[in-house]
């Protein structure tokens, strides 16, 4: 039978241990509840003990069931269906049912109303919508073209409009969302902000300094979006809804990069952008704020003293009051940052913290946001505290107008975010990562740390918390699966998932480094199994959580003789020693065939997997790299130079770091290279300098390349290449006695 | 023992079997004859019988002989020396010897005068040179750049110039070269020629129109070097050195295609240039005549009034007399030409022949030049001939202007070249193939026809001419190698393939479709072998010669359980038929395993092995395809156009004519790809195309980019790919069984 779904209804109380659940799923037949999940099976155990518990699902007996595939994991049986709820007051979610429904729903009162039905989308023909603040009105995207959006307006009932700025014709939608009042909403074309107080009045022109390609508003330029606020967007609503915080990020003096273009046409044209490499101009960045009630005037927003006549980023805006914002200011050099108060009206920044430090740990967090309270007298921020040997872990500290510090958690334990703060309850809801042989993870807490979550564990492994605006009720995301099933509102996943022989997921947190293993399904001690290493594709990266997440890697596991470890980047501090360490160590256990080691790593996971060829002699016996980056004076300024410095003071440790290695430490002396050309995060040109280097030296190489795809393949790319990874990694990996039988079966 | 260098010092004769050889192995160390072979063992055999003669070279016995490998290709003991030698006079010749001396050789006087010391190559660095017509000045390339060459002009024993335009500073040299006499030089720089009369006068700019990638003076662009003249020169000097003709090719209007660059800079940069495809604007081209001596000034060379208003190319510039100018004009739909005589002081061409026609064997020769009397009155063509039931065959022919027409030749063989022609003896000397299941190949013949290398035969099987001026010597060069082995200039390759186990060529041509195999060493008709099919790369080329060729594909064969077959692709009327046909021929060879057939092609040869996988279900197991074309709509104009026509009017046989297979033709699945992404000629995006269309698909493949590689690849690449293509088929036309030995072994 499956267990039913529910949602957490639960007055989140301090130091309460009393927890009720209300099971929605009777009520409404569309109501199939909020938490969402995947669903993992999971064996708790240590690199000591390895004491592995298999689980499989109970309705299907283990003998009719079939091994994973690629082609399931790109089969629509297997899509996850997310609600995207939201909370829209303290008692109502607006979420999208499995119908396929926009409904609200009051969870007090016990009664769901469907705004948008599913007519709609068919009508239009699209998948995404958003609501306008009074919820009378709907913004579809459709017609989506390469570069931008074309968005319509949608009355409930009857009248469709479509967004187009008065000033320009022909031009492409980048951008639309309402306000945060009523029917307010933004549009952005040409790199121009238009603003309408609501769906019927004029459109008022916020911006006009905006060029294509060259000076945004609004919006973030590549680096802004890859690098620094991790977001296409660079505008900021405040919370009555009268201001609008925006950056204007100009690169007209940022280098072009092209991308070379080879179909689509008789003659196709490259397409230029604004990509700075280590140690060219920086794109110069402003932050202004508009009044869009009455006369709409801007305020630019002008940088503490402590930065003047320096380059610097904007990491974070958040507005901590209808009049005041909060803005953390880095650094070029990313060394030292800034975090200001800036009053909206006067346009004028004072620091609250400056911070100068080059760690890891520390860099990683720069879009931190900041919890205030509410007369903006102290702040919370999550930062690193040494705990004696076990190194630095992210902890809540208070911080004060008067230079008051005190760290409110500590130990060896992680706070990986401050969910809420109910200032009122003077209670802080944080999640956070245990780092101990058993893991308690991602829940959340309060302190004196007391997990609420804990009790779910049954339940499931791994949540994501979405707070009510009064923090008295949390909608909890189930990412992860324990040793019970929980099944919201995924049915047909579920009954996907129950007919696959799934496998082990394990995860081994003595070592510091985290790592994930991916067991096959009778594994055992006793026998000899090959290695596939992955590594995370970020050096801040957190790759090994319990979120349960198919890839490709358990398609290869259910081969059965092959053991996956996932590896995350961090600390590694670009040399890959703990990596490489941590890898050595794996290659040594005794059910492991050390002739029988892969790699694997996308991005800079690409560039840890050709380093670890180029220092290790033998021990690896096939590497494929996805669009691995080879040489970090190539590579954008804001990350190279937050690892290595400027590249005409560091030119040494940028040539260190260059991995053009000789293939010699490769066993089978086979790369497998992938790479779209149109890549426009990694460029196509560090394979092409590294292709050029394996012929220079004359080693081995085989690569899939996407032509005119970008860092993110297309669907059927995708498919392709991890049927091609499987395909390499099976002939490297597996047994060769065993590759016999099945190249006679294959025949 | 190795027989004796020699050279053919015969007066030809007419009707004369009386052949005398002079053996000039003793007088001079340094001569070491000027013919020079690479060297072949021929096995003559037919489809039908099967006879085969095995040779091996007596000096090494079998057993110590190792297999050919793709390093031996590419090192410098498999390298062919070539004397570039050339008639200086009815009795002198110069070339270059083993020792790298340029010398002067009078044959009936027996003396040698070295003309450049091998120090001077070593102290400039260079391996070209050109010597003056007086023989008193060399001209060098040194400090080669990728787009032009900066030459140094040296006097014979002192001084040194270098070759600088007044009017251009920092230009890159494109061409130079000397005149027909005395110190006469020209030089082209910025697509503008310049003059001297001798190495210490002045220059004389002659053209001031010339505009880098744009207008081209004297030299052709990319469309007139690659598919109209099949030479990068567009100029002819007048037999007396007086005047000098050249084309101006104005590419104004024709589109540009960009060629992508991905390395040699942090930001690099493509490259453009013209390059008309189908049906898209062509260069203009115009033929001017400039006299060289007294005041220089430019006649141009009109079209006859047949051409007037309509496009056209000029395929042939031919001087026939100090005035006079024999040149050929062709239609742009390439169904129509005429063969004019100009006069060069008056500008007036008049036609003397108007040929409209659309086969494929009248196509092929637009390059042919034809021979003139000396009076001009007459002159010979080698045109197709129908031979009955056996198809068409290049005869010579005789025209005079007032249009009476004579054979002079007929029957079923093929005149390749009219090598030279003897007014006084009424004499002409001809190479030609036979079409017969027993070659007398590619000789020296006069007609009525009589073999005059035949006798030669024991000593090689394949000879190339080169004539005196006075038509009484002739230079034999040998490309081939029959059942006794010549060894000209070449020991140290002799000695090295002396260590190799060779193979067998066997030219089947029975078939009218040219066929070559090669054959492993211990060949039985009972054994069962894989197949390997090579198409030429060109539907013009003449794939299938006696001269032997070492190519990786003799390295496959080497592993003693693959036939190579190399067809050309003449005939094919570009769907392939006659090619088809005779794979499924070959297959069905009782020899032949049908489960193990593989095909190769390059460029056009990729095409039709593309081709070949759509129209045949399930007969190749494997394909490899290099530089292959997709789409003829994307091909130059005056290649596309000439099978198909304009694209406006024949868009269905473009449509019909693209290759886009679904591999479901193909067993084993996997396509291998090879192409250099700035690939000129055949542009990286039909591979592009081709990929992406196999992903749509769901089809695999494998390939090998060469980073901004042309269509020539560098030789580490060419060597890295033939390792990959050997790799591949190997794997694919071996017998499984014993590929698992292999395997065995390899660990």
């Amino acid at each position: 039978h499956l267990p039913r779904p529910y949602v957490a209804h639960h007055p989140l109380q301090f130091c309460s241990t009393q927890q009720e659940f209300v099971d929605i799923s009777t009520p409404q037949r569309n109501w199939k509840g909020i938490a969402i999940s995947l669903l993992v099976i999971v064996a708790v155990c240590s690199l000591i003990t390895m004491s592995v518990v298999v689980l499989t699902p109970a309705d299907h007996p283990a003998s009719v069931k079939s091994p994973l595939t690629v082609d399931d994991l790109y089969s629509s049986e297997f899509t996850v269906h997310d609600p995207e709820v939201t909370w829209i007051s303290d008692s109502e979610v607006v979420y999208r049912n499995r119908d396929n429904h926009v409904v609200k729903f009051d969870f007090t009162r016990n009664e769901t109303q469907v705004l948008l039905s599913n007519t709609t989308f068919v009508a239009f023909k699209v998948a995404k919508y958003s609501l306008s603040a009074d919820l009378q009105y709907a913004l579809f995207a459709y017609d989506v073209k390469q570069v931008g959006i074309v968005i319509s307006l949608f009355i409930h009932f009857v009248e469709v409009w479509e967004l187009n700025p008065p000033e320009v014709s022909n031009a492409v939608l980048q951008h639309a969302a309402w306000g945060k009042q009523g029917q307010q909403l933004i549009y952005i074309f040409e790199n121009n902000i238009y603003y309408q107080s609501d769906v019927r009045s004029n459109s008022l022109r916020i911006t006009s300094s905006g060029m294509a390609g060259v000076i945004f508003n609004g919006l973030a330029d590549w680096l802004y979006e890859e690098e620094i606020l991790r977001s296409h967007l660079a505008h900021w609503w405040s919370p009555d809804g009268e201001k609008l915080a925006f950056l204007t990020i100009n690169d007209t003096l940022v280098p072009n990069m092209a991308l070379a273009q080879f179909t689509g046409g008789t003659y196709p044209r490259g397409l230029q952008y604004p990509y700075p490499m280590a140690g060219q101009t920086n794109p110069a960045v402003k932050l202004s704020v508009v009044n869009l009630f009455g006369v709409t005037h801007s305020v630019e927003l002008h940088p503490p003293y402590q930065l003047s006549l320096r380059d610097f980023y904007i990491t974070m805006v958040k507005w901590i009051s209808n009049t005041h914002l909060a803005v953390r200011w880095l650094t070029r050099a990313q060394n030292a940052s800034v975090l200001t108060v800036c009053d909206a009206a006067v346009g004028v920044c004072l620091a609250v913290r400056w911070h100068e430090d080059s760690s890891d740990s520390w860099i990683s967090r720069q879009n931190q946001e900041p919890l205030f309270d509410k007369d903006t007298t102290r702040f919370f921020l999550a930062v690193p505290l040494r705990q004696g040997g076990q190194g630095d872990f992210h902890h809540i500290t208070m911080f004060t107008k008067k230079d008051e510090i005190e760290h409110i958690t500590s130990g060896a334990w992680e706070v990986t975010q401050i969910v809420s703060y109910d200032e009122n309850k003077q209670v802080m809801y944080v999640s956070y990562v245990f780092i101990s042989p058993f893991h308690c993870v991602s829940t959340l807490g309060a302190f004196p740390r007391q997990c609420l979550t804990c009790g779910l564990r049954e339940a499931c492994t791994f949540f994501e918390a979405n707070i009510s605006p009064d923090a008295e009720h949390a909608i909890l995301h189930c990412k992860g699966k324990s040793l019970t099933i929980i099944l919201m509102n995924n049915h047909p996943l579920w009954s996907m998932l129950s007919t696959k022989r799934m496998l082990q997921a394990c995860a081994l947190s003595r070592i510091e480094l985290p790592l994930k293993l991916i067991l096959p399904l009778d594994f055992s001690e006793s026998f000899l199994y090959g290695l596939l290493l992955i590594v995370g594709s970020s050096p801040g990266d957190q790759a090994v959580t319990e979120e349960f997440r198919l890839n490709w890697d358990w398609v290869l596991v259910g081969s059965e003789q092959v053991i996956v470890a996932r590896l995350d980047g961090r600390g590694s501090a670009f040399q890959g020693q703990r990596f490489s360490f941590l890898s050595r160590y794996l290659v040594k256990l005794p059910y492991i065939d050390p002739t029988r080691v892969g790699i694997f790593g996308e991005d800079y996971g690409g560039y840890l997997a050709l380093m670890l060829i180029k220092s290790t002699e033998g021990m690896i016996r096939c590497a494929a790299a996805q669009a691995p980056v080879v040489d970090w004076t190539m590579y954008a300024s804001a990350f190279s130079e937050r690892y290595f410095g400027m590249p005409s003071t560091e030119e040494n440790r940028y040539q260190m770091s260059k991995v053009l290695p000789d293939m010699k430490g490769l066993q089978g002396g086979t790369l497998f290279l992938a790479h779209g050309t149109a890549d426009a995060n990694v460029h196509f040109q560090h394979s092409a300098e590294l292709i050029k280097h394996l012929i220079r030296v004359g080693a081995n190489y085989t690569m899939q390349i996407y032509p005119d795809e970008g860092h993110f393949l297309s669907r059927r790319s995708q498919i392709q290449l991890r049927h091609s990874l499987i395909g390499y990694f099976r002939g490297c990996l597996l047994d060769a006695s065993s590759l016999l039988d099945r190249d006679v079966e294959d025949e």
